[in-house]
């Protein structure tokens, strides 16, 4: 067995359906987000504007977040030296679920390495509390629900993106009887679509399916207290679980869950994802912590969000370029080919130093590669007339299409 | 469906075989270790000391490791804003990757969210590298090992513990074509035992077979540079991945892999627990990197460490208690019943503030639960004395068996 030549063929396959990912090195600066260095691959540096970060608010720089970090540094040092049972639960922890808890009006919360984790962990352990259960699942879940609901081979049922009369299709085909879970997001990160929540919790209901929503790209940006779109519209409580990460709008590290005092309880008791690994660091969630109680006060900085995303899209579309617009606050823009996508880029990095990602296959479906754009309170209205102006030039050196915006 | 039966039955099973975990709330000082205050559940205070942490050399107060993560923190902000791919690869990660490459002598190194997860995500991916691959898995790896070998459904065999002759059996009853790879652990952490290294490179090379070594309990702490047992016993260029924390010994939060470019490579574009994640933040990149960096130098602590060791087995035995003495740094001492062990760890924490969680089934098979301490380069002799006198008081006064040490 040649296993150099099996990693080459796995790896050429790649280069070849031009899908190989080379990593972008860059330092964001404290005080200047979303300014950046980025440094090439030749040690040399320039500045740039990440405009493709998931620190949708900027709160990796908020004074209140990193005055709780080194606090606890200074405190209580750098890791927590065990998992949650052994020598690894702190007050910090305690005082982050109790936070967490309170932002969904849930009994509990628990936290965990990630978000990709807690949903892995839960999705995969409920099976196990459930005997017998059925996950019906949306078909754009992200690849962590997915991981976590193939996991143990438990019975799966995939429904058309945000296509409730299909759910409940497939729920009527099953055995009334049998324990069933809905699982599906508020926002997905790709196209920036909401769910239909209300309508997934009524069909839920009907056939007596508990209800698992993934917030990850809307807890800190949407609701009142920062809660998530469950929260805006009211219907946290129909929701069984909520996941949610410290990672994006929160501007920190990790994941949760929140739920019943009961479901957390068994979560946390069956989970080999959450019992069998070390601690997040206090420093961590302690600025997670942080981070969490002000935005649930600070709806000016929500409010600005949605602006600056208002926005851009407004510019973009008054420019005729290929917009995916579902009114949430990420900013696709459509190029429909990955060398393409690559190409452009690469162009605004190296011209206009405007750092954006090009998502290509498999994160996207083939044939709907993008541009995705991440507009924030941080990004100035020079730096947003910047991005515009590079994208008009390019679009039209390229000759790329115009097209008015697709929704 | 009731779901808050199900979970109720769930939650009553762990309470009936006396393993429902209660989590022990307490915080570290930073300066102080191993002393820590414990709140109990009334909010009350006491100071204790840890006694079952594996922040084993004490790196987690280290000035080196915390200036770094200061320096960091005012540098770029709390987190990355993005997972590897997507703006979230900074030059802190780019850093402490070269800082484990050169570690454990390989081509390059990958981080993950933690030690679990870079288990969970590479042992998953490798099947889909080598189509057909045939995992050989000794009986005690860790739960996260099993969770990846176990997640895709691919071919598996698990070999008695350290039991090389079993290993080859098995290997020799497979088709000598197909691709294989031998996963084990250098120290196993509830025993403290090693595995036998060498004998388990010979017959992989025997067999043309891939070897996937977990050194979690043992980088930082063993080999010259702190390279783990590998390092130690000359073997690091036999083993083709090595998996670590940055979470025991290092004293901080995260996981990684090191091994060959290529394999590095296709993990790193192949793994859906490493693409689809938030990156660890910088800060806590950069503690790492820093806790790795000045233990290659730092051999004084190793040593240390394993008088500390030493001395704890050599007065626990002096005493007769059922030491299971395996020559590595960690100290379990038998007990041998669920309720025993936790009314032990009770009375120490109540009586003597001293705190070790008791290691209960499933962590380890029924009737051997266990009292698991882990002496450090931080732990003095006043420290040291104060546990061997409860451990001889309490033997007493519960009429517990001595005995010699089992090994």
């Amino acid at each position: 067995m040649n296993y150099d030549a099996a990693l080459d063929a796995a790896l050429n396959k790649l280069h070849e359906e031009g899908r190989y990912r080379t990593f972008i090195d860059i330092e964001r600066r404290k005080g200047h987000f979303p300014q950046a260095i980025w440094r090439r691959p030749d040690g040399t540096e320039r500045e740039i504007t990440v405009w493709c970060g998931n620190d949708y608010l900027g709160m990796g720089q908020h004074p209140v977040v990193l005055a709780a970090m080194h606090e606890a540094l200074d405190a209580t040092g750098a890791g927590s030296g065990g998992t949650r049972n052994i020598s690894g639960t702190t007050v910090y922890h305690k005082a982050l679920e109790a936070e967490l808890a309170d932002l969904h009006g849930k009994e509990g919360a628990l936290i965990f390495s990630s978000a990709y984790v807690a949903n892995d962990a839960t999705l995969s352990t409920l099976p196990k509390l459930f005997p017998g259960l059925i996950i019906y699942s949306d078909a754009l879940n992200h690849a962590s629900m997915i991981e976590g609901i193939r996991r143990n081979g438990g019975a799966r049922r995939v429904f058309r993106h945000n296509d409730v009369a299909h759910l409940r299709e497939l729920m009527a085909a099953d055995d009334p009887a049998a324990p069933k879970l809905v699982a599906f997001e508020s926002v997905y990160s790709m196209d920036g679509d909401f769910g239909p929540l209300a309508a997934l919790c009524d069909a839920a209901e009907e056939f007596g399916a508990l209800t698992y929503l993934d917030e990850v790209h809307a807890v800190g940006m949407y609701g009142p207290r920062g809660g998530g779109v469950s929260e805006r519209d009211g219907l946290a409580h129909r929701i069984d679980i909520i996941n949610g990460t410290l990672g994006k709008a929160f501007g920190v590290f990790g994941g949760y869950i929140a739920a019943s005092a009961r479901m957390v309880d068994a979560i946390r008791s069956y989970a080999p994802g959450f019992i069998f690994t070390t601690s997040l660091p206090p420093v961590v969630a302690a600025g997670a912590a942080a981070s969490v109680r002000h935005l649930k006060g600070d709806q000016a900085l929500r409010d600005r969000h949605q602006m600056a995303a208002r926005i851009l899209k407004m510019r973009l579309k008054g420019l005729g370029l290929p917009l995916i617009d579902h009114g949430s606050h990420i900013v696709p823009v459509h190029v429909g080919n990955p060398v393409h996508c690559k190409m452009l880029s690469d162009m605004l990095l190296e011209q206009f130093g405007i750092y954006v990602q090009p998502i290509n296959y498999p994160t996207v479906p083939r044939g709907t590669e993008r541009l995705r754009f991440t507009p924030s309170p941080v990004h100035d209205p020079k730096q947003i007339d910047h991005l515009v102006k590079a994208m008009d030039s390019l679009w039209s050196h390229c000759a790329l299409n115009r097209a008015e915006a697709s929704a």
